[in-house]
């Protein structure tokens, strides 16, 4: 497993001629990054004098940033596998009628399926956004900026995965799939865009008050 | 090392209720995926037929890259280091006169080191966008997508160190070093949003032709 390697070699394989893993796996990787600190921020409040009254909301928090950031995490490998079965459909025998026409439907099929992966990384980073905005308004106010860096990743993760999205969708020929997710991906994004704005501005606020 | 963790392992050091690595690592993480990306579409361009006449435009990119990708990595546990020193000064005895003042000279002495680094972190990110623009522009089409998460994940770099440079910012009493540095902070965000967006332009269309 990737995520299992040292920093460093992931960012050997990652820079490799081997075009997996690429900017899929990376997209996932910034949503465990910024789950990561969204759950870091909770943690540095819990049990602060100062912010006993928010120490409910922070525990509840940080349960669900460490879900959302396992989930992350295994879709950094997943998206990997996926890429890696579309290779293998494009490697299948295309000699006869049958066997091109197998291996087109094996490719639509392996395609579809590595689009949903990088959707998935965009709908949960809806989700960890909500709990990073938490964590900058009321979390410890020492570690604003790794509120403000969480954000920032979620959002390129969120923007990387929609390049993902629309390049699959690119070599998807059914039309109704490809309208749908395609609608879907703008409107995500539209909804992140708006609140990693939102929460890049109350952390500019308190770092410059 | 922190860059010889396995991800996970990093990630589980990055959630925990320490302060360090906080976003300031982060943020120099992402200039190392961003850099291993513009690295690998290189890798991917090299000794394709298609791609014979920037052949040696695509070796000089990677050399270049590789370097800015190592020199990311070292920033990723120098900006943990940094912050520990800041934190050790803020620990030193302020219980006579003399030591108060030698505890506050560390501290701005230290804290303006640490400041140095995420403003390393978005300058070497302006020499990286630079490359990935002729990647995005010249490089194997497969991968334009992975060209763009390298532009995302690379301004997401600099502005993630431009929150750190500003935190250290607001705790420095130097305010000649403030001032300066803090111009600097806006004119490489400038520029980095400028450069990310043109490649992210490159990228749509290709994508979306």
């Amino acid at each position: 497993m990737l995520t299992e390697k040292p920093v460093t070699r992931f960012l050997d394989e990652l820079a490799s001629n081997s075009p997996a893993p690429g900017g899929g796996s990376v997209a996932a990787l910034a949503g465990s990054l910024g789950a990561a600190l969204t759950s870091m921020v909770c943690n540095l409040t819990l049990g602060k004098k100062k912010y006993l009254d928010v120490e409910n909301e922070m525990k509840r928090i940080v349960v669900q940033s460490e879900e959302l950031r396992k989930t992350f995490t295994r879709l950094i490998d997943q998206d990997t596998d996926a890429f890696n079965k579309v290779m293998e459909a494009y490697g299948l025998p295309k000699e006869t009628e049958s066997q091109k026409a197998l291996r087109t439907a094996a490719i639509q099929g392996a395609t579809k399926e590595a689009t949903l992966i990088p959707l998935g990384v965009m709908k949960h980073v809806v989700d960890a956004l909500a709990l990073t905005k938490v964590v900058a308004e009321k979390g410890n106010t020492n570690s604003i900026s790794d509120a403000g860096v969480s954000a920032l990743m979620l959002y390129a993760a969120a923007e990387g995965a929609a390049l993902n999205v629309k390049i699959n969708l690119s070599g998807i020929t059914d039309q109704e799939f490809v309208g749908w997710h395609s609608e879907e991906v703008s409107s995500i994004i539209r909804t992140c865009k708006n609140m990693s704005e939102d929460i890049l501005n109350v952390v500019q606020k308190k770092i410059n008050p």
